[in-house]
C-alpha cells in the first residue's frame, strides 16, 4: 500500500475533534450538551441575505471572475470606507472563507521553512495552512494574568530571524477576545517596518467590539501599505459561516496579483455566498444593535458567573464572542473528556475546548479552556451551572 | 518593501489570462468575440437544483460537517452505486469544487519534492495545485496523431523514480475529449500496483461520453482499494460551476482520514452548495437526454465544420466537450492573439486558448488550441466561420 505523506501524519487534528467521539456518546445516552467549545452562533442571519438567496434569479449558476464579481468588491470596498479604511475595489480579493484568504497570503509571502510570529493561544487554523504551505509558526506567548495583552515587543525580536516573513495577529482575538488597542498595534508597526516583514491581521470579530472601545484596523495605520495584509470574512459578521465567503485585502499590488494566480487556479470562490454576502451589505443597523446588545449580555453574564465559581478566573474580554478561562484543573483536556463521559447535573452537561491546543508551546494552558458566548442567556446559565457542579465533583480538582 | 515568495514569481498564469485583456480590448472597440476557451457551459442548471436554492428554509447558514453534510454524502453513494461504484457514504469527502480535492489528494499523499506523473496535454490547473503542494509534475507526451490516446506504459516506466507517488488521469479528458478504454485502464492499474503509486483519477465529465463507448470508473477497477483516488464535482454535471462543490472518494481509510484533517482546518464546504448539490441528485433522466443530444450534436457539427477548413485537424472527442485542433499557423498563442486585436469578420472574431499551455514540456503544442462546445449552434456556426475567414488572411499561416 502507498504511504501517506509525512506532512499528513503531522497534520494535527485539534482537541475539540479528540472530544467529539465523547459528545456524541453523551448525547446518545440522552444527556443534553450545551456546546461553548465552538464559534457557530446561534444568531439569524440577517434577512437581507437569505432574501437574496431566495431570490436568486440566474439560470445557470456560473464561475465568477476569480477575484470575486466586481459589483460585491465595489461594495464592500465601501463597507471598509465607511469605517475609515480607506481602499478600493481592486485592493479586495473575495476567497472561500476567511480561511483562503490566510492560505492564499501564505503562499504569496513566504517560502516553505520560512516563520511566522502569532502570539498564542492563537485561532488553531493558522497552525494547519500554515503546515499546508511549509511554513513554521513561531510563537509568543501572551498570558491570562495580562488578559492577553500584546507581549512586549522584544519577546518579538529575541525569536525574529532571517526566516521571519511575517506576523499574525487576529484582533478581536480568537481565542482570548483580547482588542490590541493602537498603542500595541503601533508598536508592531514599527517592528514590521524595521525588519522588513508583512503584517496578517485577522479582523473577521471587527464589529464586535465592547465597553465604547475602538476597533484599529491594520489597514488604517500609516506606512504599511505594502507590508499589511487584512483577513475578512462574512461568517462571523453576518452569522453566516456556511456561506464560505471571506476576503484578502491589501495595498500591496504585487502580493495582491500573486494571491490571485492561487485564486484562478482553483477558479472561482462560491457564487451563492457572494450574492448573500453582497446583500448583507445592506443589513439594517438594526440587526446589529441588536446583535451587539445579545453578545454584551451574555458577555457580562458568562464572565461574572464564572468568576463567582471558586478556582475559576476569566478575564473579561473586549471583543469577539469568547474567552480563555483558567480552570482549577491539572489538565483541562482530561475534565473536558470527563464533563461529556463521566459527569451531569440534571441530566445536562458542557462542552469546552481545551486551550492547550490553542498553544503551540507544548506544555502551556493546560489549565485553561476557550469558552465561546454562543448561546442565548438561559442556555448559558444553564451551561455555567453544569460547569460549578462539576468542579465541586471533579476528581481531578486541584489541591488549594 | 518584503518581498514575495519564490514559489508566488513562479507560479503560472495561464495563457488564457494573458489573452484576456485582449478580449476585453476587442469588446470595447465593439467586436462580438465568440469564447470557444472556456469551459463554461451555457446549459440551464437543474430546475430541482435551483428550486432548493430558491427554497432554503434554514434561518442561520451554519458550517457543515467538515467532509460535508451527511445526507449529501448518502445521496452522493446511491448516485455512484446506480452507476456501478461500491461506496458508502463515509469514503465521500465532500469539498469546495473538484480543485479542493485534487490540492487535498496532493498535500495527503505526497511530500514537497515528490512527483506526479500526468499524460499531457492536461488541465492546467494541476500544476497550480502542484506547486501550491511544492509537487513536481512529470508529463508523458500523448499525441494529437493517436486523437491523444494513453502513452505507452514504457513511457511511464521510463520516469518513474523513488519520488514517483502518483499518477493522475482526466477521463474524460480535459483538453482532449479522449476517452479511457477499459484496457487502458488496466494497463494503468497493474503499472499503478507494481509501483505501489496512488492513481488520481478526475472523472468530472463521466456522464459526457459519446458513440455508445462505456465510461469506467478508476474506483471500478480491481485491486486498486488502496491505490484509487477520486476527484469529482457538479460543476459540468449539472451546469453549476458557481457552487463550487465537488468530492473527493477513496476507499482508503488513512487516506481519507488525512484528507479529512485539511478538511477540518478550513471548517466546511459551501453549506448552500450542498443543499443545490443534494437536490441535483434528483433531477430528471430527460434533462441529461437533452443535455447529451445537445453536446453532441455540437460536437458533431464543430469537429466537422473544423476538419473542412483546409490546414486544420481536429480528431473526434469521446467524451467531455473540448477538443485540441491542430492550426496552419506557427504559433497558436499568437494567432489566438491576432484574432482578438486585429481581426473580425462583420464585427465578429473568436477567443481559442492555445494548447501550449495544456503543456508541461516546453516547446510542445505550439501549432495546437483546445476549443470548448459549450456554445449552442447557432453560435458555433459563426464561430467556425470566423476561424475559417481569419485563417484566410492571417498573416502567420504556414506556408505548405
Amino acid at each position: 500500500m502507498p504511504k501517506l505523506s509525512s506532512r499528513g501524519n503531522l497534520m494535527p487534528a485539534s482537541p475539540i475533534r479528540k472530544l467529539v467521539p465523547y459528545a456524541e456518546a453523551a448525547k446518545k445516552k440522552g444527556k443534553k450538551v450545551y456546546h461553548l467549545n465552538i464559534g457557530q452562533p446561534d444568531i439569524r442571519t440577517p434577512e437581507t441575505a437569505l432574501y437574496a438567496i431566495k431570490n436568486y434569479s440566474e439560470n445557470v449558476i456560473e464561475y465568477s471572475h476569480s477575484a470575486g464579481n466586481e459589483s460585491y468588491r465595489r461594495g464592500l470596498a465601501e463597507y471598509y470606507q465607511d469605517l475609515g479604511i480607506q481602499v478600493d475595489h481592486t485592493q479586495i480579493m473575495i476567497t472561500t472563507g476567511g480561511s483562503e484568504a490566510i492560505l492564499f497570503a501564505f503562499l504569496a509571502t513566504m517560502n516553505p521553512g520560512d516563520e511566522v510570529i502569532v502570539p498564542e493561544p492563537y485561532y488553531t487554523n493558522y497552525s494547519g495552512f500554515a503546515m499546508e504551505a511549509g511554513v513554521n509558526v513561531v510563537p509568543i506567548t501572551s498570558s491570562i494574568e495580562t488578559g492577553f495583552a500584546l507581549p512586549d515587543i522584544t519577546e518579538f525580536e529575541k525569536v525574529i530571524t532571517e526566516r521571519t516573513k511575517a506576523i499574525i495577529i487576529c484582533n478581536p482575538n480568537n481565542p482570548t477576545g483580547y482588542l490590541y488597542s493602537e498603542e500595541e498595534l503601533l508598536k508592531l508597526r514599527d517592528l514590521v517596518l524595521k525588519h522588513d516583514l508583512y503584517i496578517f491581521a485577522d479582523e473577521v470579530y471587527r464589529e464586535f467590539v465592547y465597553d465604547g472601545l475602538k476597533h484599529v484596523s491594520v489597514l488604517q495605520l500609516e506606512g504599511l501599505e505594502k507590508h499589511a495584509i487584512l483577513f475578512d470574512s462574512v461568517s462571523k459578521r453576518y452569522s453566516m459561516c456556511g456561506v464560505r465567503t471571506g476576503a484578502l485585502v491589501t495595498r500591496n499590488k504585487e502580493v495582491y496579483l500573486t494571491a490571485l494566480k492561487y485564486g484562478q487556479a482553483r477558479l472561482s470562490p462560491p457564487s451563492i455566498g457572494q450574492v448573500a454576502g453582497e446583500a448583507a451589505l445592506g443589513t439594517p443597523k438594526s440587526y446589529f444593535a441588536e446583535v451587539y446588545q445579545e453578545y454584551i449580555n451574555r458577555r457580562d453574564f458568562v464572565i461574572d458567573a464564572l468568576n463567582k465559581i471558586e478556582g475559576v478566573y476569566a478575564p473579561k474580554p473586549k471583543g469577539a464572542f469568547y474567552a480563555v478561562i483558567k480552570l482549577p484543573v491539572e489538565s483541562a483536556e482530561e475534565f473536558c473528556q470527563w464533563l461529556l463521559e463521566d459527569f451531569s447535573y440534571e441530566g445536562e452537561t458542557v462542552m469546552l475546548a481545551p486551550a492547550s491546543g490553542f498553544y503551540a508551546t507544548e506544555g502551556l494552558g493546560r489549565d485553561e479552556a476557550r469558552i465561546a458566548y454562543v448561546l442565548n442567556i438561559g442556555d448559558l446559565k444553564k451551561a455555567v451551572k453544569c460547569l460549578e457542579e462539576a468542579l465541586k465533583v471533579y476528581p481531578g480538582r486541584k489541591k488549594n
